[in-house]
């Protein structure tokens, strides 16, 4: 297997893209592809300072690479949830992001919040003791990191946060939602949600690549990364549409890409119309001053109530 | 297994619908899920004539059975396609169709056209000389069949062509429609198609109704029916989707019926809004009178030149 470029021997075959290349011109390819959808999407611009959300997987660790490399001002947001569950998950998470900056960018600035000591309850806890998180800790989690994140973000300056969703995240949210057709979240669903009532800009510079090629791009690096899944997260119905979408694009090769972008370009292009169902009337929480639809106090000041 | 409504021996069990019936009380459950569907959609009244198109299969034979039990007047059109394929395939569906009427409905009335002994070839013969049947004759053969079924509806004054798809035939091209965000279909995948320009009114009584609900409903009533699919149909893109489709149903019972079903409410309401791509400026043919979209001479009368 040669590289389509120069020959040499080739690391990757992407067949949606008819394409295969040695390790040089994949990295030259990814930054590429990752370059022209932060311009296609206007994410942001080197004179913006970026907040990447960090997990130590190779989706986020790879994108935090590649936005330095690139000559962003990019630092990094390691959110500590406290998950232990017997592989010591958050612990060997956190490990892998500092080795990051060690080995790989010792300019680089990572942001480290620890829920359990800063809020006095790791994730776990949290979650079997609040209602919210009876069947799954997954809402809870979220709910704790989108208000981390939005602060750091707004306390920091931050032009932007970035998060390391791929293709194949946003293929299996898109399917999700298209089976349901929940049309407010298909109105939303985006590579980037603008600012508004004081929620940050939220941007995903790796919407147009496959899982695949960001786990590559980290092997290809050299990034260590967390293998592991959150133990959490094991049988989520994203991993059944991922799975749903995997089969297909075995039959067809590009099928998930063009599930994606042709739902962008069928909205951009006004072809498909989804109703919002009602503007969100954001208003600020009563005592950490984050928007909220709520009223009075938001969701995550209730949690630790 | 007992039967939900009167505890003898259950015939069926529908996990969609935590239901599960005796011979007699799922008779009567499809013949209500099917009455509430013509009735939902304003398909037709017991004072007009449908004409259903009938293949010799367990969907449109049950499709006829039932709407003849319901009371409605409706007789059968059987296309005979001319196709062997070493199975005898076509003889033998006619076969199927005849033996319906005669032990089942023989006061019924059943149209046969046969394609090669009216138009001097039938369809393997005639995809393998056309360009557009080069290859898959399924091209070729939706095109004739649509022709013909709209031809003897306009002649024997018909207020509808009925034909069998079921749930699965519809939320697979939905799919289909879906991964590939063709608006334009998506604007016209409907349970109804009104007349337009010539174009005979067309409905689909079964839309309601589980693919393996149409075979049972055939199997307890008695009516044998060709179980082979069309030779030429096997490893068809709607195949896929359907295995697609049954793989999520097998995980979450009823997501089928949610996808296909909320996508006709989400439109209905005006909360997902497709755009048609421009009206089908619709013309009579020169040559046989039926409306084509090419100017001249349609595509229907183009094969035989």
């Amino acid at each position: 297997m040669k590289c389509h470029k120069c020959g040499a021997a080739a690391v990757i075959q992407m067949r949606q893209h008819r394409l295969q290349l040695c390790a040089p011109h994949f990295i030259e390819w990814v930054a590429t592809t990752t370059q022209r959808a932060i311009d296609a999407y206007q994410m942001f611009t080197p004179a913006d300072r970026v907040l990447v959300a960090v997990s130590g997987g190779k989706d986020s660790l790879s994108l935090w690479d590649l936005l330095l490399n690139l000559g962003y001002q990019a630092a990094g947001l390691y959110i500590s949830l406290g998950i232990d569950e017997g592989i010591d998950y958050s612990a060997k998470s956190l490990d892998m992001c500092h080795r990051f900056v060690l080995e790989h960018h010792p300019e680089a600035r990572l942001h480290v919040v620890d829920v359990g000591a800063e809020y006095g309850q790791g994730i776990p806890v949290l979650a079997r003791t609040r209602r919210r998180g009876q069947t799954k800790p997954c809402a809870v989690c979220g709910l704790v990191k989108r208000h981390i994140m939005n602060r750091v973000a707004r306390d920091g300056g931050f032009a932007a946060i970035a998060t390391g969703h791929n293709l194949d995240d946003e293929a299996a949210v898109l399917m999700q939602n298209t089976l349901h057709w929940q049309t407010g979240y298909l109105a939303r669903q985006a590579p980037v949600l603008d600012e508004r009532g004081g929620l940050a800009r939220k941007v995903k510079p790796f919407v147009r690549l496959y899982e695949r090629e960001a786990a590559a791009y980290a092997l290809v690096r050299g990034l260590e990364y967390i293998y592991d899944e959150c133990p959490f997260a094991t049988g989520s119905t994203t991993n059944f549409y991922k799975e749903l979408l995997n089969r297909l694009e075995l039959t067809s090769p590009g099928a998930k890409q063009q599930f994606y972008l042709q739902f962008l370009r069928a909205r951009d292009a006004g072809r498909v119309t989804f109703a919002e169902g009602g503007d969100l009337d954001l208003q600020p929480c009563a005592r950490c001053g984050q928007p909220t639809t709520a009223g009075g106090i938001c969701a995550f000041c209730r949690l630790w109530e």
